[in-house]
């Protein structure tokens, strides 16, 4: 909680959660249990619920524990899942539940604001809101991937299309710099994605990227070039990829994943001995389904603003709106923010050893 | 076989298959039988044999009725799979047994040309000894993805990196005629990758793309844009993306396949109990792997040359190099270069549509 906060200051390790809770398929039917179980979990939070009024007090009467670390603040437009972003802006400047979130961060009334609404909504209105970092010309949609050892960070998944090598650079200290909050690393691994390992490859914008991140005195590993199944395979910590590409990658992993599950389904079905097979080696099915379960993988982190926004899945329910919140309290408790602010001075000092890369050559 | 050729010319509906018999981790010993398997299933054909003549002889013994049907051509060269292709150019221009595999399609002696040779190569050569067909200014790879509803054609998967609209055109009518070639569908539904359904999003070139195909009168029905999870579903019969984001997206899915049989693996190994389970369901385990089995989706197809290559993955073996000969028999017998040249007619129109598009809606 920044100073200037309404009725916490005495309380400096409680968090304030701003809340938009008309957000998401179901708004307040999610958000508010949501909220609940993030409370369990972490007692030190207050939570500001932005939305219709009534009908949040009206569900907050079953969670008393949530209702007394609530403040109710009255909204009287819900940005819609199908709006598009200009529309989002026009309908929902200053009295949506989602501006008035983000805006509660800009002010400093809360630390981080949660949001299940719509991904392009809430981006335009946090851009318009708490505007980029200095240094940072744009930013991008951070979520955790699940690999075979554990989580990686892929960014960006759709904030924004295309990247030049500057802003894939920024990609890189704002991707390891939550990678040092999310896993407690002290030098997280980060590649960039391409289409091939060795340095000719791919285009230009990575290529010059790759040069700079060797270059640049970050607390990160710059690894190399991945390519598409070291995603999969969790070979470093944080990937790095402009919107377009990083927005077909995550569907087309969500895709295949559901299209061997369907696969599985079915073939288990084929018969009475594989049924029965089924049955007996059901706590491996359940592993496997907990494994996979992407609630537990919810909250896309908007990074490069100055403010924090998390967006949850819009279809999630509350267990998947617990996670998003819990993804909020530890990027936040760890200053994600302020992490990315210093990471970011050495910029400069990058920028001039990617032109002098001939004399400067000792990092490579 | 094209007239001019030098041993079949009374036998028709022969087909003369060119070998790079070096080509793949393990060269002639997974060609051969390779071979011979495909000649099992399809007994009209005739093989080119390209490569080490002493080795590709003394492999022949053992396979007597593919050696009726051979003739071995020796090869100095043997390009590496690590060969850049600007090296394997300099080091196998006519005397490799990619190039001449190549070379004799492009003379007619052969009527398509199958390899398991480094990719780069192989699509270098390819262009340097075919060139591209009139209208087409660049090749793609089109490979075949597996989907809950039978397999879909993707392309390109990295022959090259950014597409614009007219290439992105290209691709969808090359696709459109594989299509029609390996599926038997009269009109094949195609669809642009992109970042979301509405017509306005994600870059320019795609969206002149979608209204170019919209508008342009040809043997295909364009569905509009697809995403990433569209891939798993099989939503259409043929995906266009430019090589970048297709080859991330290609191998993000093969990743994501590794990483959840990992993990079924390792859940069904917990205990004894998963263990029965397993045996018990075998044959639902057995069925899934048969149809993740990537032997059977082998054989990349290079579209947009003056003859058909055919790429075989570097590491298969013979059951799935023969399914890359299988993929280069469908698709000669077929006729996909005469489709694809009879499809590219309608350019000149779709463009001049493109351009008149305000006065042209109807096709909208």
């Amino acid at each position: 909680m920044k100073s200037g906060g309404s009725f916490n200051d005495l309380m400096p390790d409680t968090l304030t959660i701003a809340l938009d809770a008309m957000g998401g398929d179901r708004g307040p039917e999610v958000v508010i249990p949501g909220a609940d179980k993030a409370l369990e979990r972490c007692p030190d939070l207050q939570f500001l619920l932005f939305g219709d009024k009534a009908r949040l007090e009206a569900a907050l009467t079953a969670y008393p524990r949530l209702k007394a670390k609530s403040e109710v603040i009255h909204s009287e437009i819900s940005v819609s899942m199908d709006d598009k972003p200009s529309q989002a802006l026009r309908r929902g400047r200053n009295v949506s539940s989602m501006w008035m979130a983000i805006q509660a961060v800009k002010e400093g009334r809360a630390d981080v604001a949660v949001s299940a609404g719509n991904t392009g909504a809430l981006m335009a209105m946090a851009k318009v809101i708490l505007k980029t970092m200095p240094g940072i010309s744009r930013p991008a949609i951070a979520g955790m991937w699940p690999t075979l050892r554990g989580d990686s960070i892929v960014l960006d998944l759709g904030a924004t299309i295309g990247a030049d090598a500057d802003q894939l650079f920024d990609f890189a200290v704002m991707g390891g710099a939550m990678a040092r909050c999310m896993y407690g690393v002290q030098r997280p691994k980060v590649g960039l994605l391409n289409v091939g390992i060795e340095e000719m490859k791919g285009v230009e914008e990575v290529r010059e990227a790759g040069r700079r991140l060797r270059e640049a005195n970050l607390p990160l590993e710059y690894y190399g070039f991945v390519e598409g199944d070291d995603l999969g395979k969790g070979t470093v910590d944080v990937v790095v990829i402009e919107g377009f590409t990083g927005n077909i990658a995550l569907k087309t992993a969500e895709g295949t994943v559901r299209q061997l599950t369907t696969f599985l389904k079915d073939a288990l079905n084929q018969s009475w001995m594989t049924k029965l097979g089924y049955l007996l080696a059901k706590s491996a099915f359940d592993a496997l389904k907990a494994k996979l379960d992407p609630r537990t993988k919810n909250g896309g982190v908007f990074l490069g603003l100055n403010g924090i926004v998390v967006k949850s899945h819009g279809g999630t329910d509350a267990f998947g709106f617990a996670a998003a919140i819990d993804v909020a309290i530890q990027v936040t408790r760890n200053k994600l923010i302020e992490k990315i602010a210093a990471d970011l001075t050495v910029k400069s000092y990058a920028n001039q050893a990617g032109e002098n890369s001939a004399l400067n050559a000792e990092g490579i």
